[in-house]
């Protein structure tokens, strides 16, 4: 049984909604605490872990220590184990302990953080207080989200934007007296094709935008045209534009169909995180694919460190959160001799 | 001081919101108790009054007692009256008790009911029992219903439709995975111009069908696309449909665009009232105007009964339930004088 797997079966049995990680911040410290090359330091839920190295660069993988709520039940066969959070991302987390067993020559530091499932404001990646400065003091950082074995670099940024639109009231027996703010619901969605979901190229990689209405709500009574429509867009934003240059592509869409009387408001806005395969060359040859990172992840909170990272995890994000998690073992094993390999080369290079 | 205007004074400082009937039920019975050639009987808050006459046709005048909640105060000047309810339907209601003064030779009934504004199954008029068949029992009935002094023929029916589109769930950062259910209904609105919007022409009026969206909810999640989405329609169709056939219209246009996993409910039909004008055309010529009603009205369960009705009231429709109802009192008056002389032409044709 090899030490990989086992450590998977520890993490799995272990539950860890956001907000209850106290018990896998204890294992994941316990395990690292053996190890005598490491130091580590615990915050609140999160741990730091760092070992010293050589004059190569250092090393930063960083994972998260929560899920989702849900109750899969954990099971394994030959070849895939199962449960809530085998991809996102307690199969990443697997794969950190077993580098921190390996020898290496480089600087490293790996962070364990709580709550990245939730609110950005209790995010443990974010709230690294006195430590920000030492994590964003790396050169290279490998955010261990599940991404099935392929490198996804940068991260697009998402923005939410809340619409009300205003019609005029009157009495559904004769709707021609008022504007019905449901219709402008309708016209706008049908002019959202307009809306140019932009495809660019940056660092080799393909990002893709998108548009997407996410909630409607309108209703005054049964028998009267609503003067009164709430509609919630969430625009998903390659990484060549900031939340603001997003927000003003989506404003120059809506302004000629606004009136004065509608309101919108941005109500979230998450920066994107620009691509770069500087650094990662090996890690993509040997893992043999690389695309963008369409969601949203904590590469974006990496970069705004200045540290350049990458998402490089087992598991396939579109399993993440679906209540049918599963893991390929085939695809953990090779997801730990990509990284660790990697590393290796990274050390000979320097 | 006219009698007319003198009761118009006295019902509109009598709050009478739907439920609450019983003061103004006892005013009008103490009005008419004073007449020695009516009877008056009162179920519940309802109260029919009836006077033989000669060998003529049977008239029927009905008004509803109730208004909508509300706290407009009653003023007045020397044109008009304000208040709660002036229009829909106290003038209607002053125009009643000032007809029950005058002398007539025909047989007529009046019935005051309750709870005309709110569910159905509370409408004093749909509870008559007993003196159903007796309200049955005429020839011609006029609804004095706001008109603002045209009379309304027939009345449109409505049917509510409440549809759930169905799609398929998706992380917003790659929606093409999935089927936006708040995209279905953006299609389904643009689309809801080629419903045909029938105007037909009946008895001698041009009825005009609407279609309304009243109410839309959608969502799932903020980085979700949904896979359920609700919206309710709104159906007013003339009185050459049923309302079954109504629902087929609605349907055979629908069937198209909809999937096995949408659902669609009639959550209320009710039927129109085909339009007549014999017996009335003294009463048209006399108002001036006649056309469609394309509200619902009571003129509905009149129609169900086998009573030829119409709808002739004072006071405008479009101000009824807004909160800024006022009446003029040229209007009042002219309302009671056209009513008046097509009764007394109608017994003198006898």
């Amino acid at each position: 049984m090899s030490d990989l797997e086992s450590s998977l079966r520890d993490l799995l049995v272990i539950p860890s909604v956001s907000g209850e990680e106290d018990a896998i911040a204890d294992y994941v410290v316990a395990r690292l605490a053996t190890k005598s090359d490491w130091r580590v330091d615990r915050v609140g839920n999160t741990v730091i872990a760092h070992r010293d190295g050589g004059p190569g660069p250092r090393l930063l993988l960083c994972g998260h220590l929560d899920t989702v709520p849900g109750d899969q039940g954990v099971d394994e066969d030959t070849d895939c184990f199962y449960g809530l959070g085998v991809c996102d991302m307690k199969g990443g987390l697997a794969v950190m302990l077993s580098l921190a067993d390996r020898h290496c020559a480089l600087p490293m530091t790996m962070v364990f953080y709580p709550c990245e499932e939730v609110a950005f404001e209790r995010n443990g990646l974010h709230l690294l207080g006195p430590a920000e400065a030492m994590v964003a003091d790396h050169d290279l950082a490998v955010l261990l989200e599940p991404t099935d074995g392929v490198v996804e670099l940068g991260c697009q940024g998402s923005l939410r934007l809340r619409l009300e639109l205003a019609g005029r009231r009157a009495h559904t027996s004769r709707p021609w007296m008022g504007v019905n703010a449901i219709d402008r619901v309708g016209e706008l969605l049908a002019r959202a094709t307009d809306f140019e979901r932009r495809r660019p190229l940056l660092a080799g990689v393909h990002f893709q935008e998108s548009l997407s209405p996410t909630r409607v709500e309108s209703f005054v009574a049964n028998n009267v045209v609503p003067d009164r429509a709430r509609l919630w867009l969430n625009y998903r934003f390659a990484p060549d534009l900031s939340g603001e240059q997003a927000l003003e592509q989506l404003f120059e869409w809506l302004r000629p169909v606004l009136g004065d009387d509608d309101l919108l408001e941005a109500e979230e806005v998450v920066e994107g995180a620009a691509p770069v395969q500087e650094g990662f060359e090996a890690l993509i040859e040997s893992a043999g694919q690389v695309r963008a990172k369409l969601g949203w992840t904590d590469v974006s909170f990496l970069s705004s460190l200045g540290v350049p990272s990458v998402n490089f995890g087992p598991g396939d994000p579109l399993l993440a959160h679906g209540g049918n998690e599963r893991l390929e073992k085939v695809k953990l094993h090779s997801s730990l001799e990509t990284l660790a390999s990697w590393i290796d080369s990274v050390a000979a290079s320097v």
